[in-house]
C-alpha cells in the first residue's frame, strides 16, 4: 500500500482505468474470440464442456492489506478460481475481474493488483476477457469468474466416489493456515509496538503458502499422463475434513482416513508446536491449502502410488461407517467440518 | 428491510444458505449441464458463440436500501446483466450470483433478494448455475456473471457502424434517472420530517423504470423476425451520449442525432419541469434506461420504421464530422459523455 506516487483513480474514470489495466494483454486461447471492450466477452467452445466458477473477496473478511501486498492479493485471487477449474479436471482459459475500489486506493495500487493477476494468468495461460470497475464506500471488493474446459468424459464431480476407492491428497496440508497465524501474530506485535520488526526467519514456506498459493495444474497433468481418471475430486479450500465430508455426502459414501498418512511439512509441525496447537487439527480444519483431494479406483493403486507429490490417506467405505479418522494409536474419531465456513461466526 | 422474522444467516452457514436459496430451481436450458453444488458449473455450447458479462453492485454506490426493496434489487441486478447479453444480439442462458452480506441482513432478507432474482430469471428462461456467499464487514455486495449464446454470424459488436447507417433507440430515455431523482427527493423529505409520506401519485412509471427495468428481449426478437441484423449495438446504461460516443469511437465514425427525435415519456418531461431540469439533458446523460441503441444499414429503413417501440434518432457520418446533436432550432452541439462514469466524482 505504500506508494511514492498515488494518482487518483478519478483522473482516468472507469473506462480509462479498465483500458489502462488491460492494455497490452494479448489473448492466448483459441476459445477467446473477443476480450475487454464491448458489452460482453465472446468465447467459442465447439467441442468441450465448459466449467464456470466464481468468487467474491471482501477486504477485512478474506484479506487484510496490513500484511498482504496488493500484488500477492491479485495473484491469489486469480489462483483460487483457477484451482476450482482444476478441481473438475479441467483447464482454465479465461477470467473476468470486477473490482470495487474505495478512495484510499490510487491508480498505482490497482496496477500492483493487476500485476499479480497477470502473473497468475500468464503462468496458467489464462486470458482476462472482461470485467467491471466501480467505486466502493469502504474497502476493496474483488469478484473473479473463471471459465475453463474439459472433454465431456473427463469432467470429475464430487459425487462419483465408490466404495473401496483410494483417497489421495496432493502436496501437504495446514501450512497456509499456519502462515496466517504467523502473519496475525506479527501484526498484533506490530500494532503493539511501533518499532518491532516481523520475525519470519525460517518460516518463509508458511508465508508463501498463505500469500502465494499455487493451483495444482501439475497434478492434473500428471494424472492425465498416468492415465488416471479420478472418480471424485475437489480442491481443499475449507480444510480436509470439510471437503472429505462433501465428497462422502454427495457420493452417498463414508470414508476412513489415517492420521499418520496426512501429509505435513516440517515447518507446519514446528510452528504448530510453537503456537501450542495440534498440527493434525490444523491440517484437517485449516483452510486455503488449495491442494487437490481426489479418489481413484483401487485398481489404480500402483499408478497413483508412483505419482510424485501425491499421498494416499485412506479409502472410501459404505455410508453406514461414517467419516472416520483413524488416529496413530488406532482409535477412531468422527470427522467434523470445523473449517472456514465463511458465514458462521 | 423491515421483517417480522429475522433468522441470523449464521444458523445456516454458507453452504446451507446457498442450498436454501437455490433449492427447487430446476435447470431450464439444454446448455446447463450441472448447476449449484460442485467446484464449477458445467455448460455445453457445441454450436454457438458464448457471451459473458459481469457486474459488481455495491450498497451505497449502486443502490440505497432506504428506498429500494430487496426483491426489486435482486430483479434489477439480474436484469442489467441480461441486458448486456441482448446488447450483443444474444440470448441469456445462465447466471452465477455472488453475495457478500453484513450481519444486519437475515435469511429472510436474502430470500427476498433471491425472489427478485428468480423472477427475472424465470421471465427470461435463465438458470442460476452457481455462486458464492460470504460475509461483508459493511453492507451488501452483489456480483453477477451472465452467460448467453448467439449464432456466430449474429453477434453484434460496438465497432460495426458504417457511414449512412441509421441510429435507432428502443423505448424512451431519461425516465429511470427521473425516477431516481424522485426517490432521492422523497428520501430527503422523509429524513427531515418523521411523519412525511412519500408522494408518488402519477409518477409510478418513473419509479418502475428506476426500480424494475426490463431488458429488451422483445426488441431482439422483433429485429430477428424482421430480418434486421444491426451493424452495431449497445444497451444504454450510462446515458445516450456516452453510449453513442462509444459506438462512434469504436467504429471510427461520427454521428448526427436529432433532439426532436429523442424518445421521451410524458411523465419524464413533467418531472423534469418540476425539478427545473432540461429534459433532453436527462435523456442524454441520465443512466439506467437499459434500452437498446443500435445502427442498421440505410437499406433497412423501411423495415426498421415498422418496428413498434423503435425510434430513428439520427445517422452515422464520417469521423471528421464528430458526434453532433442537432437541436430543435437547427443548431449543432457536440455530444459530451457526462454519464454515469462510476469512478469519476
Amino acid at each position: 500500500m505504500e506508494q511514492n506516487k498515488r494518482t487518483p483513480i478519478s483522473t482516468l474514470g472507469e473506462f480509462g482505468l479498465i483500458r489502462h489495466l488491460t492494455e497490452g494483454f494479448e489473448l492466448q486461447n483459441a476459445s477467446s474470440k473477443y476480450g475487454v471492450g464491448d458489452d460482453c466477452a465472446v468465447l467459442e467452445y465447439p467441442e468441450k464442456q465448459i466449467l464456470v466458477t466464481t468468487d467474491l473477496l471482501m477486504e477485512g473478511v478474506h484479506f487484510d492489506l496490513t500484511y498482504v501486498p496488493l500484488k500477492h492479493l491479485g495473484y491469489k485471487a486469480v489462483m483460487v478460481n483457477l484451482s476450482d477449474i482444476y478441481a473438475m479436471n479441467g483447464t482454465p482459459r479465461q477470467i473476468t475481474v470486477s473490482l470495487a475500489i474505495s478512495k484510499r486506493f490510487g491508480v498505482e495500487d490497482m496496477e500492483q493488483l493487476y500485476a499479480g493477476m497477470r502473473l497468475a494468468c500468464e503462468a496458467h495461460h489464462v486470458d482476462i476477457v472482461g470485467g467491471d470497475t466501480t467505486s466502493s464506500l469502504t474497502g476493496l471488493a474483488i469478484s473473479i469468474t473463471a471459465i475453463g474446459d474439459a472433454p465431456k468424459d473427463k469432467v470429475v464431480y464430487r459425487n462419483g466416489a465408490q466404495e473401496t476407492d483410494l483417497i489421495c491428497v496432493s502436496g501437504n496440508l495446514g501450512a497456509a493456515y499456519m502462515g496466517l497465524q504467523l502473519l496475525e501474530r506479527e501484526k498484533s506485535v506490530f500494532m503493539g509496538e511501533g518499532n518491532a520488526q516481523p520475525d519470519f526467519a525460517g518460516k518463509e514456506y508458511l508465508l508463501e503458502r498463505q500469500l502465494k498459493p499455487e493451483a495444482r495444474r501439475d497434478i492434473i497433468a500428471a494424472l492425465a499422463e498416468a492415465g488416471i481418471q479420478p472418480t471424485a475430486m475437489m480442491d481443499i479450500s475449507d480444510g480436509l475434513s470439510s471437503e472429505l465430508m462433501h465428497i462422502c455426502k454427495q457420493s452417498g459414501k463414508g470414508c476412513r482416513v489415517y492420521e499418520e498418512h496426512i501429509p505435513l511439512d516440517y515447518q507446519t509441525a514446528v510452528m504448530a508446536e510453537e503456537f501450542n496447537m495440534n498440527v493434525i487439527t490444523c491440517a484437517l480444519n485449516g483452510g486455503e491449502d488449495y491442494e487437490l483431494l481426489f479418489t481413484v479406483p483401487l485398481t489404480d493403486h500402483e499408478k497413483v502410488s508412483k505419482l510424485e507429490g501425491v499421498r494416499l490417506i485412506g479409502h472410501i467405505t459404505k455410508p453406514e461407517l461414517g467419516c472416520m479418522l483413524i488416529t496413530r494409536d488406532g482409535g477412531e474419531m468422527e470427522l467434523r467440518a470445523q473449517g472456514w465456513e465463511a458465514l458462521k461466526d
